[in-house]
């Protein structure tokens, strides 16, 4: 079943210690959109700015992404400039420009409005929540946020959070959202809000999805999806967009959702992640093949497979 | 088969956000002994103070560990106190008083010479070498060691890493080491000094073994155990030690090293290590049962499984 993806596209430039790049293709919408449509058919809803070519289009439209969602506004695209220096799990940022991305208000086309799975990106949580309302053919709402939300708009995002199913974060947003440091504890208080499923990220180490009680009826117990040790990260810049967009992809390419399905699809994001970070910006996930990422699905499982 | 401990006896004084303890039984080689005597036969070497009673003793010998390498010398046990407080995997220490434990010079009684498994805890990597060569009956050696000695004693340590078989660091130890931030490449670094295998734990993370090309005769695929996310942890100290013990004691209870007993290896130190972890000093690696033990076990097992 096709996702619609609502949430950032951008041109960033980005240091770490294997290089530099310049500009390139990036934001939450574009590293979901191309990661899930590995999977299953993808819909966005963006907004980008003149500077925004046919060529940067064609990156999405060659994956099969619908773009008739993409609004171009007058004005740059959104940029972002930061640095991986001693931590490749936290980017240190150089510059924000909004650019066209500060007034976004997403505009569903009356094509996407079947869309059964919707995926929330990192932006004002009112927008997410608008979106959201928006769309009543959605049987499964992913979402993200980030500290400046937490701390900015924690209000706004309560709201959103009831209308979320699935919500992914890494550590440190899950233990700020909750004010608690312990991590089970803080994803029971996370569910308390609203979402039935909490996806947390570990970086290098994998993620854990944690369960409401009762929710999809398969039990409560946690399940963890290790990460693949890379001998080379070159840019983790997408690895969480990448992520979301193997777990929700699988999920919709799915016919049930029960425990099993959740499961795999936590591995699949993890998969996507780590094939994400390998070259700099969305370079490794355009060219993959659904053959590359079942071995590394099966590599990933047996990294941590007991007879 | 039996497994020789040789390590500090200590006690510690500890406060965590879960409350405080004061001079309660530890050091490496009680948490090590206690946690393997589960799965084998142990032997201490280690040496204590005036102020170590029978009672102490015999939290030891209740758990059927040998105590005959307990070396009594003039003077008070080793003590160390230190705080958890924002950060569980960290202590922040209060004070280190060597005490008896400054002159340690280890004395393998006669009776513990056939050992086929060692095990080094965390002391003076020259000790720690000395104790090797003095023993032509193992088998298989793991060992630990720490920043103080990688800072302070490089050339010492290198000469040690090559009698050493199975390494067990964190992250961070690991790290410094090889002097490479990339976990992968700093673990073939250190698997280049002499280990066969690298076991890196992850704290609440987990742990993966790296194999160096050819030991075992295993292939090196890595291999990662997850821990399992938990709700309370009331005291880490002895976490480290509690995961050798349980890695190495199950190593030696088997007749065969291959891959999977490896593999299980590493989820029964995960198992032991979140036991210890529960409650204040020993308390709960005094009055484990094989099943609650094999319980844990499975579920973490659950936790990563996939049909």
């Amino acid at each position: 079943m096709s996702i619609l993806a609502v949430g950032s596209i951008a041109f960033d430039s980005i240091v770490t210690p294997a290089g530099r790049a310049e500009n390139v293709l990036g934001g939450s919408a574009t590293y979901f959109s191309l990661s899930a449509s590995y999977f299953t058919d993808v819909r966005v809803v963006a907004v980008v700015g003149d500077d925004f070519t046919a060529e940067h289009e064609n990156i999405l439209k060659k994956r099969g992404v619908d773009t008739r969602g993409i609004e171009r506004a007058k004005g740059k695209t959104f940029r972002w400039g930061g640095k991986y220096i001693e931590n490749l799990n936290e980017a240190k940022t150089d510059f924000t420009e909004l650019n066209v991305f500060e007034r976004f208000q997403p505009r569903i086309p009356a094509e996407y409005m079947g869309s059964k799975f919707l995926f929330l990106g990192n932006i004002h949580p009112s927008l997410q929540a608008a979106v959201r309302r928006e769309m009543n053919s959605v049987r499964l709402t992913g979402g993200d946020t980030m500290n400046y939300w937490i701390q900015g708009t924690r209000k706004e995002l309560t709201e959103t959070l009831k209308l979320i199913n699935v919500l992914l974060i890494n550590d440190g947003e899950a233990k700020m959202l909750a004010g608690e440091s312990n991590l089970p504890r803080a994803a029971n208080k996370v569910l308390a809000m609203g979402p039935h499923a909490l996806v947390i990220k570990h970086g290098e180490y994998g993620a854990t999805i944690f369960f409401r009680e009762g929710a999809f009826g398969i039990g409560r117990h946690p399940f963890r999806a290790p990460a693949l040790p890379l001998d080379e990260v070159k840019d983790p810049t997408g690895a969480g967009d990448s992520f979301a967009g193997g777990f929700m992809g699988y999920l919709a390419s799915q016919e049930e959702l029960n425990r099993e399905v959740l499961k795999r699809a936590l591995f699949y994001g993890g998969v996507m992640g780590s094939f994400a970070v390998e070259r700099f910006g969305t370079e490794r996930l355009q060219s993959l093949t659904r053959e590359e990422i079942d071995s590394r699905f099966q590599i990933f499982r047996e990294l941590t497979h007991l007879e």
